[in-house]
């Protein structure tokens, strides 16, 4: 038995363990908290309302009469009731979905990794820098990665390039790490690039949650995207559920390859690997996109809309380069001189906070650290208070 | 871009979406209810105190100083109360298990399909008739599959054959469908023979609560697994998940192939796959696996049990051959005449029973269905009176 040989192409861990590793072993020399604006791991409690839905969700399932077990084979074991919550949350935006194209799964993370099990793909193109699951799942598939290059001359918004085609191109806007989001115009470009070479785009709108004014927060807001585009969406930063998980994946019908309706494929392959995500968890996901559940995780958004402002500010007054932080819950700041792994031990080291090092999202990130706005509103501030105290 | 070209070697529908598909569609034509000894989904209430442990694990997460995000990266995503209970649980039956060797999932389909990706397989082994993701699966990853013949003969039992090696050896005790149980000398030809060839056996322990007497529960009870086999458990059957979604897959350390341990690829694969089991779920499974969980599950699993006595002894009065059902919550029937398909239909039109046509699990299955002791206990009652009435 040979092991998968594109493990070796791998990093040994993934980025936010290392990081996590690092930040413990630190905890553990000195004795002391670490605050941290590393992992974008949320700290706010659920939206009150996600909580009635998961106790009543546990309540049904301490009576015969109410009990469920597996979800529903027909629709790849999602229940109507949160269907329905998410084809509300499109049409919102005017994107209408039917009940057969959206899939709900336990997060973004699995499905991003997952959908690769549909294609026998040669070449992806990846944004640099972005989320690293999408270059660790690719590796490990042993396709051949090209990048399209986010830097501070074109905003961090790639855009493609003749002759730089790919079978599968990955876009997240607002993109994570650098808080940059595609306009209507941009991303229509990206729509007609894929259609043009039959390529497909795998679009992560993990983070539409936070887009604010007039920015497209779905691909299917423009024109041409349900014959190329399949879009990823999570409920970890839109409703706080990163220890909740669920996640879902839109394919619209329109999507067919070689004659066959890719929507199908997924069904299959999540039928043959795949058993659905917890009742409890999905009665809290519907909560969180009915109208309730949307103003009370509005409020958590503001919360951490806050937090990013202060972090701005602070970096401002450190005179320190920065994006994001507006349509997205992250800062990405420029470091004012070295690579950001060597600002991440000087403040993990003498402020006793915990960053990412943009290294570890791409090469384009090497000069860069990545801040959540997702801790407490005190220690956002506190953090900001020692940073400032070092570098000024 | 080209599609996984292995899906069309899948039958285009998972059995148990077409078996549930099938009922619908009488249940419609008919405008009444069929029973359900189908698919193996449990109908009754969680133990009372798995729904007292999901309710404070909700509590938790209402409150910032409770609040779980993220699980711990350094246990992909586990909690230690989980990992410990789970530890607690191979103890009993003298297995020592670290931390490290133990890893929480959403479910055993899961991972059953996902530890795929860990090796460069040619071919695998698998049982038949046996639960159809192991070559659901295998099929969409493109492996050849050879198969162990279980019949009447060998008390659906086979026995590994020299010459008749493979990468990977599945193995299902108490088997679905059939409920054939390996016994500890016969575990052991079979870890000889992976040993001896290096091969992997993968063994699907989810109905393991249901084994009584001397048999062994988990595949590490046998001398030399901690060097050849991985084990993939399940809360499903045990403690009624099947809606709350919990699994785990244990890889010893000593497990290790190309000079790497097995464990720390899983690791790496689930650190880039995946993001762990909800926080609720993973406090209730760790309920179901106290002492008193496994009281109050234990009184769920002779319902179930009970439920399965009916069956056997309605088959018997039929005069029907029929195994399992002592060890496993599933009754094997074989038909008396026609094959499972004409039965399914048949039982299906004039009982308004439903049950599954034995060759989905393989073609040593083309004679044979499966019940499911997991109905009401009205419900197999009733079901065992129609059927009674239609055969005698």
């Amino acid at each position: 038995m040979q092991i998968n040989e594109h493990f070796a192409n791998l990093h040994e861990s993934y980025l936010f363990a290392r990081v996590a590793e690092r930040v413990r072993e630190y905890e553990q020399e000195h004795n002391a908290r670490a605050i941290r604006l590393s992992i974008g791991d949320v700290t706010r409690p659920l939206a009150p309302c996600v909580i009635r839905a998961m106790h009543g969700a546990v309540d049904d399932l301490s009576r015969a009469e109410t009990f469920r077990g597996y979800g529903p084979d027909a629709t790849s074991y999602a229940y109507d009731f949160l269907l329905s919550a998410i084809q509300n949350h499109y049409k919102k935006r005017g994107v209408a979905l039917s009940f057969g194209e959206i899939f709900v799964s336990d997060g973004a993370k699995s499905d991003l990794g997952n959908l690769l099990d549909l294609f026998s793909v040669e070449k992806v193109l990846l944004p640099d820098p972005v989320y690293p699951a999408y270059a660790d799942a690719n590796l490990l598939a042993g396709h051949k990665i090209i990048y399209a290059e986010g830097r501070e001359e074109n905003g961090f918004l790639p855009m493609p390039e003749e002759g730089k085609g790919a079978d599968l191109i990955y876009l997240c806007s607002p993109n994570n790490p650098t808080g940059a989001v595609y306009s209507h115009a941009q991303l229509k470009r990206w729509v007609e690039f894929a259609g043009r070479h039959g390529a497909i785009l795998l679009f992560d709108a993990a983070y539409e949650a936070y887009v604010t004014g007039n920015f497209p927060r779905s691909v299917y807001e423009v024109e041409g995207a349900r014959e190329c585009a399949i879009e990823v969406s999570s409920f970890s930063k839109a409703a706080g559920f990163t220890g909740v998980r669920c996640g879902y994946t839109v394919i619209p019908n329109e999507l067919v390859r070689g004659g066959v309706r890719l929507s199908s494929l997924w069904k299959r392959r999540q039928a043959c690997k795949f058993n659905g995500v917890s009742y409890v968890t999905q009665r809290g996901a519907a909560a969180a996109y009915s109208e309730e559940g949307e103003r009370e995780c509005g409020e958590i958004l503001a919360y951490y809309r806050e937090n990013a402002r202060i972090l701005k500010e602070g970096m401002n007054g450190c005179r320190l380069f920065s994006t994001g932080g507006v349509h997205s819950p992250y800062l990405w700041v420029k470091c004012p001189y070295g690579t950001g792994e060597q600002f991440f031990e000087l403040l993990l080291s003498r402020c006793g906070v915990a960053v990412t090092p943009g290294g570890g999202f791409g090469a384009g990130g090497e000069r860069y650290f990545r801040l959540t706005a997702f801790s407490s509103r005190e220690d956002t501030a506190e953090a900001v208070k020692r940073i400032t105290e070092l570098l000024t």
